[in-house]
């Protein structure tokens, strides 16, 4: 069975049980449209899905996912801000009330993003140039732990890039002026996969620390 | 309990069943790192997850998650192409062997774009500017069924974008070589949540037609 | 004689016969100008004569002929656009009441596009430039027909560079909204020299078919 | 029987005489490709199909038409010259020996340039932003002939037009060289619709003079 039909049989699993089990709940959603409380800024990364690791329910979360969760400033030059265009939509039309930057360990985007040395020229391609984005975390890394063990600084680079995209979030002024009003609140969250943990920024002490 | 409080009681459920269930999984996962199969490019709609909905494992499915799942065409300049940098990260690093581009019913992002009637200047903003990836879309239904009921006009509309987002799959370079070499196969498929049913591109008889 | 002999020669044929047997509508399409019910956007190639293939009479259509008889998309930067300025001369002075795309096969045009491998740069030159409206129509085949012979690949080509510039006529505002309105009707055709058939695009079918 | 159905109709006509009697040209035009000799640059006006009055057979003339039969200048920035596409093709592909421009009467697109006074902003779109090309014979014209009737006027500048082609012609680098080494001649050349007549730009008395 290729991976094709495997997805077709889980479809027919998710058909029987979940949809059958969910049916006024999707009945309800289909006529009344979502009403999601909260966005997810997720990576793609196929190890980690906001909807499975948080155990939600259809209609909870509106969920972008793009490589390294990361929320590029508030720009009106260029094309397709296809993040921006999301938020935009969560924000403004779905009048969500949290937006979760959800991070996570062993990020390949990330771990692209350290590969280079200090002075090295960015590589080329849309990765580089989307994981531009993170460049404050990258430079904050290398200018403290330069010469520590790639793993650390990777893990490190991580979580600050959840600070990056959370700076990032305020650039938008509809984000902005609904945090201010306390309409909206920003999260930043880290799935460590290797020890199950969830850990979310605290600003108080300037730390990731355990949820659950 | 509000929305936060409530997503991390799911975590917890997650890392007490899901996560222990898998708990050899998600080891060799973080040891070995991941190895998707597949790409999905989903619709950030709350209602339509594509782990979920193709009832996936952990590792399967490499995610991206836009409004409207569309795939922009290749293109070099402008910056931020976080679509285009998720492709070239699952289809050159991770090398999977299929994109499925997920669209789906009731797509509020669609609806946006049919909203304007035919001579209507675009609207502002960066949902505006990211559905014009669709614009051929909306077009050939504006062309064809003008004054037909906006429901039916959104459905076609909805089917039409997924055979622009698969048209510019291919405008990639690295995406068009490994398709004429049969390396990675290309997957238009529509998840219709009123009645949970599963529709797939046929290109011999140009319709999509239930999988399931 | 020389070839420019030769078409003075014919002048002269022109003028005894179609001229003077046509003398009054002649001078009636000189008083009252000319109100053509058609555009024939048409290919260069000798070999095509859209007023001669469809034996039609002076005043009857307004054509456009440039290479592989491609419609770019709307685009108000750049300069020179030859093929727009046409179409809205047609469509907005004119009120033409269709538009005929005239492919055909045996295309030049369209065989230099596949000419070239999936991953090669493009060639360079005005011709290159301009064949790349047609680039979605060689990524489609290439996708699909790799590997088949290149007659087989030339023919898909021509037919699928026609829907192409169907889908790129419907970018322009003022042929999108007539053709809502059904005051205007888009046509794809091809010309198969070889068999002496006109082959229509019917868009149930998804297929090109004999009209004749 | 709308024009359509006229269409093929007049295919059918086509298919019978003319495809029938010239079935040995069009197998040896399909075998071998086309050798045209000559280019014509024409109009898109429906009264003046150049092949038509030119008596000319199928393979004789590679045809290019845009309105007002314009050549502009050689430039390689920009997009889309289909102009210029055409004219890379026929002189450097097929080789012709001749290049006509071949301008006409009762020319819309003239007429839509001169109908702007002298200190007017050009109008907007493509036709405007086209006819600029012609922008030198439109000077000629207004300092020369101010205050003269519009008709004598028009027909003066559908002159001077097909001079600036000759004029811009002679930019491309591969024009030049061979009109230069006398491997290609460059003709202007005038349909007068109301006479029947077709006048030639004659260089030594720098005047249009009748051929026929």
């Amino acid at each position: 069975m290729n991976h094709i039909e495997k997805l077709v049989e889980g479809f027919k699993r998710f058909r029987r049980h979940n949809y059958e089990e969910n049916r006024a709940l999707f009945d309800r959603l289909t006529r009344q449209g979502q009403s999601p409380k909260t966005i997810v800024v997720g990576c793609c990364d196929s190890r980690v899905d906001p909807a499975i690791v948080t155990d939600s329910d259809p209609g909870d979360l509106f969920i972008i996912r793009n490589v390294a969760n990361l929320v590029p400033p508030f720009e009106t030059s260029g094309n397709y801000h296809g993040t921006s265009a999301a938020l935009e939509f969560g924000v403004r039309h779905l009048e969500v009330e949290n937006i979760v930057v959800l991070g996570h360990a062993h990020c390949g985007g990330i771990r692209a993003l350290l590969d280079e040395a200090p002075g090295d020229k960015p590589g080329e391609g849309f990765i580089a140039e989307w994981m531009k984005v993170a460049s404050n975390a990258r430079n904050r890394v290398l200018s403290r732990m330069h010469g520590e063990p790639l793993e650390k600084q990777v893990r490190a680079c991580e979580q600050e890039a959840i600070l990056v995209s959370l700076d990032n979030l305020l650039t938008f002024p509809w984000i902005l002026e609904r945090v201010a009003q306390r309409k909206l609140a920003l999260h930043g969250w880290y799935f460590d996969m290797e020890h199950g943990e969830l850990l979310a920024y605290n600003p108080g002490s300037n730390r990731f620390e355990a949820l659950s």
